[in-house]
């Protein structure tokens, strides 16, 4: 299994962290968002990730991108740990969890958006970033009253890691990164601390990869 | 079963393709995201959806959020016809094509995205299409790339329809709704029009819906 990963990308982060919880044996493919104008942009990459985004996954002889699909891919192949829960609404609590953050906060601030705002239409430095904290804020204090709920536990779904805490350690790392405060949601802040005292999350996280 | 639902939805949309394609009974619960300010902004259907988005499903005593995570629910719990293939990597192949519509297109497109860009930064109707068509143009570029694979058939993944057609269909007709012109992705057209031919995803479509 070779994951394209570059090591600031949440979505990667997000697969790192699967990988890691299961213990599965992957090799690392650094795709540089940055250096050459985006080793992601090139045709050769296009040629096994149409979208040209990071990051890619290639098993059994095949490569596919979107980094949820990943998850769930790795969850029915790799099921032990399990990243979600048994019962049918349980696992879509997780999923909507996921995809408040994969689906309603990530890809509008992802590098591509930000980069066609300030070329396109002239975002300065300091829209951009109101921009990129509206849409944190906005998703973290729907999710800190979703997390307000007996189904939370030690992680967002009971006691053991999910799906959901996957996709929530990068989005709270991305919103350090970016000095968005996010004080105001306790049970996100300590859940993902609780995440990033486990080796699997220390082991994913950026400052840890290779590539950096 | 209930579905909060707004006509007009594109996230909506998708789960009533997958109830028609399942021939699953349920009720829908207009909220009209117009109407009075928007009835998804209330406290009333907050403390259903705390991100105040349309989509809401309600089974078994719990509402959940997230238009994906209801597909997969829909799966899970009633599994005929499928809507996933049964192989691993299909089923990938086929959640990636999901995925790159439901969080790498659409929420960018969003309506409260949108409004954000007018009332905020001030975007003029043309700036707002052109963003729009933007992210739908970039988008369908990478898929119809994708979808020039021996695993297309008459619809995204073989010869059935899969979760990727439950949102590609309402992602063109969002297109076609704000005059995108989507004519150089022939596949994507073409497989869009093979869906609405079908019962299900006609029943499904905004025009058929009793809140319109």
């Amino acid at each position: 299994m070779k994951l394209y990963s570059y090591y600031r990308s949440s979505a990667a982060y997000r697969v790192r962290i699967a990988l890691a919880l299961k213990n599965i044996p992957y090799d690392i493919e650094a795709v540089s968002l940055v250096n050459n104008g985006g080793e992601h942009r090139t045709e050769a990459y296009a040629a096994l990730n149409p979208q040209r985004l990071v990051p890619s996954l290639e098993d059994g002889g095949k490569v596919f991108g979107q980094s949820l699909a990943m998850l769930e891919y790795l969850e029915e192949k790799y099921p032990e740990p399990p990243l979600l829960p048994t019962d049918a609404l349980g696992r879509a609590r997780v999923r909507s969890i996921a995809l408040l953050i994969a689906a309603d906060t990530h890809p509008l601030n992802n590098m591509r958006v930000l980069k066609y705002l300030v070329n396109q239409f002239g975002f300065s430095e300091e829209q951009k970033l109101q921009w990129y904290h509206h849409w944190i804020r906005e998703s973290f204090g729907a999710l800190e009253r979703m997390l307000q709920s007996p189904e939370t536990g030690l992680f967002c779904h009971g006691d053991t890691p999910t799906l959901a805490d996957c996709c929530l350690v990068p989005q709270v790392y991305n919103a350090y990164r970016f000095n968005c405060d996010i004080s105001d949601f306790p049970t996100i802040v300590s859940i993902a601390k609780r995440c990033n005292q486990l080796d699997a999350f220390r082991e994913a996280a950026p400052e840890q990869q290779q590539d950096k």
